[in-house]
């Protein structure tokens, strides 16, 4: 790395550059997203309180603690959905009045060209970005006083503190509202558009390639942190180089932590039968993928995977053949649940009246985490809870992250798992209240399976659903791709 | 992705973790450094300081803006120097009186186990590093007052907040002192003990091994962004999963913006001779590395390449033949840029008396930069400019990173370069006092190499230096190499 962009920085203090600085590009090529179809929607959504302007700051270029080692630059999603722009320093102002779009770019001074080349002008962002005006950033405060706005509509994230001159200077003074935006752009995210889809199914094919390509790969005595590295690698070598959430990659008990993400555990050398969970989805412009794969690190299952796999497929299936339009998520919840429940009695592993059972949440300690979740510019995307709706107190359900019917265009993962955590199961075994529901023997005889999930992405469609997650999901088709792996 | 680990963050709200949770371990293996030599080193260099405690807070989790999306961890470098702690939430008490060192420890709460798993407890911590007691960080206050330190020792960095109650308590109050520690881990930082050249030369042999993993995949046509995920691919998959910057991939003319990280120019399908720079390297338990190498996409130097990264070798040549313990690093610098200028004035791009070109600093329009910099646990480590030691004020050299003579057991980078930077030489050529020292017509048939860095990272040891970088350099070992890639 060279030396000496910073020559002020050489004693340390905080650096924090406010300058342009252009991030990695997407598959090598910036393409122009309609991101004012997104600002439509926002207007519409913020219904009677649509007056004034919407003024967002962009993320800026931050280096780690008081060195001069830049972070990676990652939008935030906001302002992304908005502007498309993913490169740090911009600011957006949107007049309702005039319904004209202006981004401000910061300029950068001459010295810092050698360093990090000539930056687009104003004229070339233009052609970039879906916007009406774009200014260097110095132009900010005169066009805010253009526009006369009577209020400043900002998230209570936006630092407005850039405005404050042009604030003062206006009279009377606008006020600057933080209640309305979020909620409005929280609607606006919840259904996506033909564009958004494309790059949520392209993302999708990359990521589902990228847990096949591990599929074919792993092997016993291999270490966790490999097959991460690998995923990482397949996916940012077709241009996505972000990952939408750190990957888990869990092999035997490991699984059984739902957000473990150590992955530094070898995987047994001397067990084909040892089961690796992979939940790891990346990002394509910001738009990202969430999926989750379980399978023997050998290539072939054991019975008892197998049939905690067929039970995890059916608490699937059973999902699949109700997800459309107009159906409660809670329902679909308890759906997957059910299925869990009554898989897990055909197994043996619980005992009992099916009623007593449900009634004893008993399942919980099995599935305890919600069924799934909104997707789009952020792996748990916004809009799961409409205001006024709250949260089912209740083992397992508790942690649902959506509850409101199904729409068109909404993008939510699916993803039952059972697992078998000790630190779950063991309270159920000693309360004698819950412990008559669980047949020990055969539950000893399962332990060692860890835990599987499966989770895919799906696009809720006029009377259905489409799966946007292209990996294949069955025992069969999984024992043959691990197969040619091996070949 | 799975579901609602934290029920409270549905409607946003920025958050940040406190509890710990256990990082990424480097090839899967925890080793316990031996960070006490460094603590030693520190109360050497605080002198007549040394009293009372020094007190820093590690790193903590953080999400991205107001998502429940984590950001990668790593430790603040200062931090970790002391303790060795890669997670988050540590704090770290030294008191010089009694010579005792401790680590505090966040609780993690019952309910967040099922999701991260069980974290180790204070006893597995104190087997795990190098310190004299661990703690929860509840007893922090106490253990602080129990020592009735008269300063607490801290960096400007540091947020001291939580000290706050235990230090009105106390009579007289301790004084929060910030002007000594810095400068003290600075000078300890600057040399390196055993332990640490070790992980040094691990970390180099696993970013070489990736380099050289280049040389043998590259093809004209690729996108740069391929390289870039080829190369952080080969260091993770070995247990690296941290660059200690931001890859440089930096085909053709790119290579002549230094800091060139835009990593996404499809490398001309037409034109095996593309030259392609490569400055990457990536960091073992925070210990990094810093290496560039630039060859031909095809595999087969042109003329003009062959003979700029001709001069560059000589650069590096004639460093090599000057450093040991004892030389001035800027006489190391104006060695390299002599040679640059003989080089260029041999190839008959400058033309000119010596005495004048020296004096014009023509050169520093090809050779712009410092010629490297201390390395360590950040890629421009710490310790280069001694307090009361400025900046020269010279085209290049003003960028040079440090201003002292070597010494035994410093790690610098030998970093020589020539570029064709438009934006440097075309001043040059435009301003009339300078531009009779350049002939256009042979700079003319350079340009299109684009820039040419070798760099090193080498060890000063007794009497000379051990070159830790193992990727060959020489123009007959990369053709082999790329040959051999091309079988």
């Amino acid at each position: 790395m060279c030396i000496g962009d910073n020559v002020n920085s050489a004693h340390g203090g905080a650096t924090l550059a406010l300058h342009a600085r252009p991030s990695l590009k997407t598959n090598g090529v910036h393409t122009r997203l309609p991101t004012k179809t997104n600002v439509q929607k926002m207007v519409h959504h913020m219904g009677a309180a649509a007056e004034g302007v919407v003024y967002l700051r962009g993320n800026l270029l931050y280096m780690r603690d008081d060195t001069d080692v830049e972070l990676p630059f990652r939008q935030e999603s906001h302002f992304f959905y908005l502007t498309g722009v993913n490169e740090p320093g911009f600011h957006f102002l949107y007049d309702f009045n005039t319904s004209r779009s202006f981004l401000f770019v910061p300029a950068v001074d001459t010295d810092s060209i050698v360093w990090i080349g000539q930056p687009d002008n104003p004229d070339e962002l233009l052609a970039k970005y879906d916007v009406d005006e774009v200014h260097y950033e110095s132009l900010l405060p005169s066009v805010l006083k253009s526009l006369r706005p009577t209020t400043i509509h900002a998230l209570d994230i936006t630092d407005t503190s850039v405005l404050l001159p042009a604030i003062s200077s206006l009279t009377p003074s606008p006020q600057v509202e933080i209640s309305f935006l979020r909620p409005a752009l929280a609607e606006s995210r919840l259904t996506k558009q033909d564009w958004e889809i494309d790059l949520l199914r392209r993302i999708n094919r990359i990521s589902s390639d990228a847990h096949e390509r591990l599929m074919r790969e792993v092997r016993p005595g291999q270490n966790e942190y490999e097959m991460h590295a690998l995923f990482v690698y397949e996916c940012a070598r077709r241009g996505a180089f972000f990952q939408c959430y750190a990957p888990i990659v869990a092999s035997g008990k490991a699984a059984a932590t739902l957000h473990y993400n150590r992955n530094n555990r070898w995987l047994e050398a001397e067990n084909p039968y040892q089961m690796l969970l992979v939940d790891a989805g990346a990002e394509l412009m910001c738009y990202g993928s969430d999926i989750t794969r379980t399978y023997p690190t050998g290539g072939k299952f054991s019975a008892e995977a197998r049939v905690i796999y067929n039970i995890v497929e059916e608490m699937q299936d059973a999902c699949y053949a109700i997800i459309k339009p107009g159906v409660e998520w809670e329902r679909v919840h308890r759906t997957a649940e059910l299925v869990g429940l009554r898989g897990l009695v055909k197994a043996g592993i619980l005992v009992g009246n099916e009623e007593e059972l449900l009634k004893s949440h008993v399942t919980a300690a099995f599935f305890p985490h919600g069924l799934g979740h909104l997707l789009g510019l952020d792996v748990h995307d916004v809009g799961g809870y409409p205001a006024g709706v709250e949260r089912i107190q209740e083992p397992g359900i508790r942690y649902l992250r959506m509850r409101r019917p199904l729409q068109k265009g909404m993008v939510v993962t699916v993803e039952p798992g059972i697992y078998f955590c000790d630190f779950m199961i063991d309270p159920v075994l000693s309360d004698p209240d819950t412990a008559r529901f669980i047949n020990r023997e055969v539950l000893a005889r399962y332990r060692s399976v860890g835990g599987v999930r499966i989770e895919d992405d799906v696009l809720i469609t006029e009377d259905g659903f489409e799966n946007l997650t292209t990996v294949p999901r069955s025992i069969e088709e999984i024992e043959r791709i691990m197969a040619q792996g091996k070949e």
